[in-house]
């Protein structure tokens, strides 16, 4: 009585590789060695989701060594945090999330895919952060309009040559980081404009739906 | 006597993680777990060069495995196969390609990234095809015409559930997949439509720099 | 029994110029010299209508004089129509629609403008198309699978240097246009790649919306 | 002494409608009632223009009445100046641009077009606003960093219910826009997120070349 929960993937189909289940060892759940993790694979509730493209970007972005220390500051998912989990053998992630249902779905990704080494930190940022030990990377998916106070915390929290990478929906949020990442101790940021659609089969044909557009913003610890 | 040759990389000034140049070891180069090594870290001569956020999307939808055997089939630069064959630890990659010049820039781009598990073809696809072994993964980046006869050859190359990747440029090639994949074993393609564009300071602000739109097409061998 | 229909368009409130309603005098429901009527001001049902910024750019490439003779093939719910048939002063269109309800939607949106020179066909193309004496313009906006048909009897239709604009959403679609419009007596078309996002005001910022991705392919009659 | 500028456009090869040149009168220049003009008709020099799409749909956010009298605040090459006096039968442009070389390309352009109703104002803004009577319709395509000082100019300059456009290349002046239009006595701004790319025939099939990316982002006089 096998049951296949990935059943939105259509390359998936008959695939002796990827038979998904909640009762199969979560190692097999994502046993690839590429970031990229298809959305439907995560539980996800009604919480917001960082898509799997974006994902994948941004873990490039994000430049991990296996041993690194990473922080998820508004972790909603946690998608991003089980993504960075699966890359550090040796490291680990502090998933930050303030709200409780999230808190709830991170749980349950990191049973899901057999992480061990995420952190989950039920508070709000920037007060969270400063309980944690210096970091490699940060990653922020949301900043609840505190930017410069989170900008500061993690400009303490991160090591020198420490990278942080954000993914902005808000042009707000966007327009912040180019004004403020300079005054609180980071270089200029690299942005990146993403416009990507995916194919989607209707009886007829193949249309592009696309998603949302979004941000990422890179920058770096400065002095 | 420090000379940094990542120029354009503005993040990586100063940093004591990236010191790079072609006189320290290949391992140091790209030190990451992590997929999406930066562009001017390749040699690429007047070769075209897929650019670092395809090559990550790329690689993602690829989902390779450590022990995987991939083709790549007009590897240009080799800048696929130099990123396949750092996450391939006891994998292999073939990188077919018929362009004498780009054979050299691939080869020269092995030795600076240290990689040892690459064998470079320089041959016609898909008569060079003929002559490996099954593999788990084919990515495609030119087809120079031939499509049918490649996708034919390709089925006969994978392992049953393996995977394809293509990057389509040509609007005529992306419409190639959709009409000869199913015809030729494969299952219908997932289509990744990718408009993304980098922000580039000048004096006033921020510009944003289009890459050239490319499609992500992905399909498995069927049956 | 009022019934606004431009309830999104947040631009409008407390605009003398705009005051929309079904009641006033249809002259005033888009007083303006140019086109890019917002969607909100059409009847639409659950008819799918082309996007005010698809539209403008479609018009834009039909290259209309004021005396032109358009023919609209598969015009939904008319809004290219009327969008013509104003800057038509002296000129007329064909909507050609084979589906009931969307013609009753066609002719509502006549009426809500007071466009006096949309003929309207409730009749399939290409069948429609050979009892209209030759035309200046063809816009496509759906071809129903039947594309070769339609592009010889277009192409028959059509006066010497006269243009074709197609709005294809299919990949498919777009696919068939660079493969069959030589073939068939047209030019080799122009195509446009439209990826655009439209700002929504959300509590504590600005997100971006995208619209379908849709490419407008422009061609004219050869020889 | 002919000299065709038109060397680009593909579609106008033996098309009568269309035979252009410095010589013959300017009515035929762009004879069509639809805005939208191949930039390649465009007398331009080293001077950035506003792509032709980019331009369509910036005329669609106007939305003119053929007697509004308009202001173009950083002029450029006139191109939207032009297409502005072409649709204002009875009204007129103000180009005002501060470069002199631009200066001399839209005196250019205004005889190429022969279009009467275009005002050239060789002055820097906002000073040279002040100069002008109460206008319909502004267009600003650059702010040269004093955005707030316009923006509060334009106010004043704008009749009530008028509305101003801008086209917004540099991130920072999108976020500007977004920051300092409601204090200066507009309404929250809608932005348009173009990411248009054009398709290239090369040898072996069809390529997509991206615009640069623009935000258009369109506002009204308050109360």
């Amino acid at each position: 009585m096998k049951k296949n929960l990935d059943t939105k993937d259509h390359l998936d189909t008959k695939d002796h590789e990827e038979k998904r289940s909640e009762k199969i060892p979560a190692p097999s759940r994502w046993p690839y060695a590429t970031p990229g993790i298809p959305d439907e694979l995560f539980a996800r509730g009604n919480v917001p989701m960082t898509k799997g493209e974006v994902r994948s970007l941004t873990l490039s972005r994000l430049r991990l060594k296996t041993d690194h220390r990473v922080v998820d500051v508004g972790a909603g998912t946690g998608s991003i945090s089980i993504e960075c989990a699966l890359m550090l053998k040796r490291g680990c992630v502090f998933a930050v999330e303030k709200d409780e249902k999230a808190i709830e779905i991170i749980r349950e990704n990191t049973r899901l895919f057999g992480v061990r080494n995420v952190e989950i930190i039920h508070d709000f940022a920037p007060e969270a952060l400063e309980k944690i030990n210096p970091v490699d990377r940060i990653v922020v998916g949301g900043t609840g309009g505190k930017m410069k106070e989170i900008f500061q915390t993690c400009r303490d929290l991160l090591l020198p040559g420490g990278i942080m990478v954000l993914n902005c929906i808000l042009l707000e949020s966007m327009a912040g980081c180019l004004h403020l990442l300079g005054d609180t101790g980071f270089t200029s940021p690299e942005i990146l404009s993403l416009q990507i659609a995916r194919g989607e089969s209707l009886g007829n044909g193949t249309v592009l739906r696309p998603l949302n557009p979004v941000f990422i913003v890179t920058t770096k610890k400065r002095g």
